[in-house]
């Protein structure tokens, strides 16, 4: 049998571009990926449905009748020449979980779930599979995906059946880290405590475009140079806060020629922290620091908010189930928040949710070079062990 | 009669969009400025022809047979959405010059010029109208301009008799000086000593793009805050020099997305200082910190040269004639260089040049508000008189 790891690089063929991963929402590849995934979700003694959404669910019986369901999962979808690991690994997991109890029914039934739309690559919306799960696609994304849903041989009328419903103990979500937190520390595994929110701003500088040659350097009302220096603020404001990261992603100045100055510089602004309150304070500081750069240089300085999503706590009881059985896998218990969104913060709306992040060993992501190590795969399995141990008991 | 401001608002009128002042290298509108120049021109007392590359030329003969001649002119074309002055008033004045000998023949012939094409709009090319004079127009320029002159009503096949001949006392270009300088000290008119040369350069920042959410400050390798950093040095470096201009007028980078650490920044980096050795010392510090910052922030930094044009310092004997003109006239003489490119610049390569800047409100250039004031204009054309006195007294 296949590890998890194996089952990683077999998906991985399966993709829109030869040489390249690329599997985007319902693109033709994922039809392999399901044919493999039912295989062996079959064999692991669940059954299997594709939702009309295209998640994947597989479905192992209780020991009990009307028992509550436990859902694990993650996303079989990727960014364009992504790694063989983010949210597959999480899938691959999930699978090896229920082929290790052998056959042996709990307490409670447990739900496999691949869900077919994490990355928002195809339509620029993510967490499609998810967000069908919790009762979240409004009719204008119904819409948009419509198409594709048919052409991937499903049906758009009964994607409000995705969404979940019956009793559930709570949802786990095993990914990559995708960050050197881990990786630095030495740590296998990470349990995640929150999923930092984010603050996405269009910050303008406005001054006055003239001739690069003939305006001196006293006479400049320069949006760029504006800019640059609001930059390096940013910088060192997010470095000055465990934890906070904020990043200026895209700039674009105009008139934007050789010898111009510029005469507005757009930069877009994303801020982020696992506490709303420190996020908040360090906009503030950022933002008050665009002020005050403008002023000084005759420049007006505009601000448009584009996102502010904020913060989701993991649920705190199944978390301390899954620090205990981390900690009972004999790893030690390192918690951490993500900085980035997870099929778990759709699901947190819903039930209870916790989160196991495994080493990404560079901090690699969104990269062929992205890798997991064998050991790790083996120690977030022990801990999922461990994790289904702690419920079994808790509903013994 | 009108005045040469006033003729300027005239040809402001022959555009290529209504409500604009924009006029390219031989576009419709050019066939009426030839028109109506041309009958001024001859009012003035000159034979007026236009060239094979469309350059206006007026020729006002000399007392003497065989005597030399001064050349006397700017361009006519014009950027979009251009000034009523920039260029046409260095040909109005040539011909008010002209018109107020009232007849009366000097010991050199004058002759005055509309160049065709300064500013480079239509074929990305500048200065297309005084190359022709002094014999600098390749034959692929040729070919790329060859339509634009058959459809003018020209021939190409004569482009090359365009070319200036015979002995020129030298070259006199007035010409509003598109920089606060004169403005701001209160003064009508400035005496060019030379033409600021300019170096260009791409300024590559690459470091490595990852998650803007998962990537802690520590680990980033960010293009963009190294290339932010590098600006402000930019700036600072060249303001501690006098007369120093330097300007990032272009950035772009790659991916250029929100919630990606930008992993490439593209600059363009233009700096202009009238002494040679000064421009060189000062993009010598300015790289040189661009190397320091990228070696400690882990980027690769690179440079590609787009332009080294070197100084251009206008002939010492014809400035200070023309500094004895403006002294004569009863105007302080105010020395200056000029950070733009003019035709004086071409035309210096194959006889003496001087030029005459007169003030601009506000430093305002390449835009519909630019102005001149009335004053200064007059002053303009006073010194200008004084300057054929001098030269009419050195011959004769």
């Amino acid at each position: 049998m296949q590890s998890a790891i194996e089952r990683c690089g077999t998906l991985a063929g399966f993709s829109e571009e030869p040489g390249f991963i690329t599997r985007t929402f319902l693109s033709p590849p994922m039809h392999a990926v399901h044919a493999r995934v039912r295989e062996w979700m079959e064999q692991a003694g669940m059954s299997v449905l594709v939702d009309a959404v295209g998640n994947i669910r597989g479905s192992y019986p209780s020991s009990r009748p009307s028992a509550p369901r436990l859902l694990i999962g993650s996303h079989l979808d990727t960014v364009p020449h992504a790694g063989a690991f983010d949210g597959v690994l999480g899938v691959m997991l999930a699978i090896a979980l229920i082929e290790r109890l052998n056959g042996r029914l709990l307490p409670f039934g447990v739900d496999v779930i691949g869900f077919s739309e994490e990355e928002g690559v195809r339509f620029g919306e993510p967490f499609i599979g998810s967000r069908a799960l919790v009762g979240d696609l409004c009719a204008s994304l119904i819409a948009t995906i419509h198409d594709a849903v048919v052409a991937f041989g499903l049906d758009p009328g009964r994607i409000m059946e995705a969404r979940l419903t019956g009793d559930y103990l709570g949802f786990l979500e095993f990914h990559i880290e995708q960050g050197p937190a881990l990786d630095s520390l030495g740590l296998p595994l990470g349990v995640v405590q929150a999923i930092a929110g984010q603050s996405r701003l269009e910050v303008v500088f406005e001054g006055v475009a003239s001739h690069a040659g003939v305006t001196p350097m006293s006479h400049r009302r320069d949006a760029l140079t504006g800019a640059a220096e609001w930059i390096s603020v940013v910088e060192s404001e997010s470095r000055a806060i465990e934890a906070a990261v904020a990043t200026v992603g895209c700039i674009e100045v105009s008139p934007g020629a050789a010898n111009v100055i510029p005469g507005a510089a757009v930069c877009m602004l994303d801020v982020r922290h696992p506490a709303a309150g420190v996020r908040r304070d360090l906009l503030g500081r950022i933002l008050h620091a665009a002020e005050r750069i403008a002023a000084r240089r005759c420049l007006r300085v505009s601000f448009a908010q584009r996102l502010d999503q904020p913060t989701v706590e993991m649920d705190p009881a199944l978390t301390a189930a899954l620090e205990r059985a981390v900690a009972k896998s004999g790893y030690p218990v390192h918690r951490l928040s993500s900085g980035a969104g997870h099929d778990a913060m759709i699901l947190a709306r819903q039930m209870p949710a916790a989160m196991l992040f495994v080493r990404s060993p560079g901090g690699i992501s969104h990269h062929p070079d992205e890798t997991v190590l064998p050991e790790d795969a083996s120690a977030a399995l022990e801990a999922g062990h461990a994790f289904l141990a702690e419920l079994e008991r808790a509903h013994a």
